[in-house]
């Protein structure tokens, strides 16, 4: 936990948060804060900033919040991608929310099962405390939007355009030989949106329908993988040529 | 299951291969093959092939393989790895081979708690068929070496120069500004040994003997992630940089 994330409903008008639960715990027996302490905290789709300790007990930690002026930007890569099984979307969510995603647009395809879209783990109330795990270790605030779609061409025909209003437009394909850091300019400042299918692959059907809406097919080499593998990759080489003109300049913040 | 892979021993002098288990059942239930069909096969550690069926029961099917005459390259990339926990660890054998390495050299470190050694996920009975597992997945026969060191600096000072005899040397650092697609030169002919840390990162004395032998830190920007995210997502962008002068050219096997 590299953040600690607030609500907004948790923070008083002085800065002030009681914290109780995991948060609490973390900070009492990982961090082992004493009352002076500084720690990163950031409220969900807010700035991030700095709380002080003021007091602690047994299982509560109070912190007073001094939060920063901006808002960070959403990231600029969004993510389409075809339901794995409730196992692996499970992991999933936290390493993509880590990733940095603007959205997540879960969709059906003709090689995912359909009794996928009953799992539990599509409950807002269940996939959403891992997204925000993700965030407090990535340190951000912005919580990705979630769609889910149950059926691909309506998705692709008549929703995406509202979804993902302009940017780059790219589908995972095992076959295709472009690799992402050749499809995407390093100068771009656009979005990306980078569909992921399932196990399997795309059907042919399925990617002649994301050509016919202007996706660009990239591949990864020779070596087919696991969804939930390509899906990690694919974000990290698409956040890697999206951000490397920067490199060489960009400070992290430590 | 891209490609089944074989031991040697399962061989006979013809290339007949009788399959029982786990194998049998994905060519039975999942591929539903039928007498004459043909399957991508591989030997470990030797060429991949085609077999085809001679004939099939409930629970067995029998193939006749013809291999190629070169073994694949190994990959040439290696992994040395911080110990993590094991339920992180039983999650990564499979997905370290899939993307390709040489060798996965496992280490202390002082972020790393020692009971994690005392892990059934250590024993080569409990990881080499998740190795396998992964080489299935992207199609490769190369298993890769595993060792395991309880002392970094040890390993660090003594064994490296053997187990990694020559080419480029990377640790993974959060605080590092050069990212692999800047560190890792295009032109790349030499191996490459990628240096991963354990939750909470490797710590001073432990950057500055890495320093000290060689190794140049790359980092992935200001989001922290967790080791086994880190550990995906970093391979693919060694592998990127060192294939992308092919990228235009390479034709993927499918």
């Amino acid at each position: 936990m590299n953040l600690i994330i607030l609500e907004p409903s948790e923070v008083g008008d002085a800065g002030d948060v009681s914290l109780l639960g995991t948060r609490a715990a973390h900070l009492l027996n990982v961090l082992k804060v004493a009352p002076g302490h500084r720690v990163r905290v950031g409220i969900i789709d807010g700035p991030s900033g700095v709380g002080t300790v003021q007091s602690l007990s047994d299982a509560a930690v109070a912190l007073r919040c001094a939060f920063e002026v901006s808002v960070p930007p959403r990231p600029r890569v969004d993510l389409l991608l075809a339901l794995p099984r409730p196992k692996v979307m499970r992991r999933l969510w936290a390493q993509i929310a880590a990733l940095g995603v603007g959205q997540i647009i879960l969709t059906n395809a003709e090689r995912v099962e359909r009794n996928y879209f009953d799992a539990h783990v599509l409950a807002p109330e269940r996939y959403r405390p891992l997204l925000v795990e993700g965030l407090q270790q990535a340190r951000d605030t912005r919580l990705p939007n979630v769609s889910i779609h149950r059926q691909l061409k309506v998705l692709v025909e008549d929703a995406l355009d509202g979804l993902f209003q302009s940017g780059l437009r790219l589908v995972a394909d095992p076959v295709a030989t472009r690799p992402v850091s050749v499809v995407v300019p390093k100068s771009l400042e656009e979005r990306v949106l980078l569909a992921v299918g399932p196990e399997g692959g795309w059907n042919t059907f399925e990617i002649d329908l994301f050509g016919a809406h202007g996706f660009q097919s990239v591949g990864m080499g020779p070596r087919p993988l696991r969804t939930d593998t390509a899906c990690i990759a694919l974000l990290a080489l698409v956040h890697d040529s999206m951000s490397s003109r920067h490199s060489l300049m960009a400070k992290p913040i430590v």
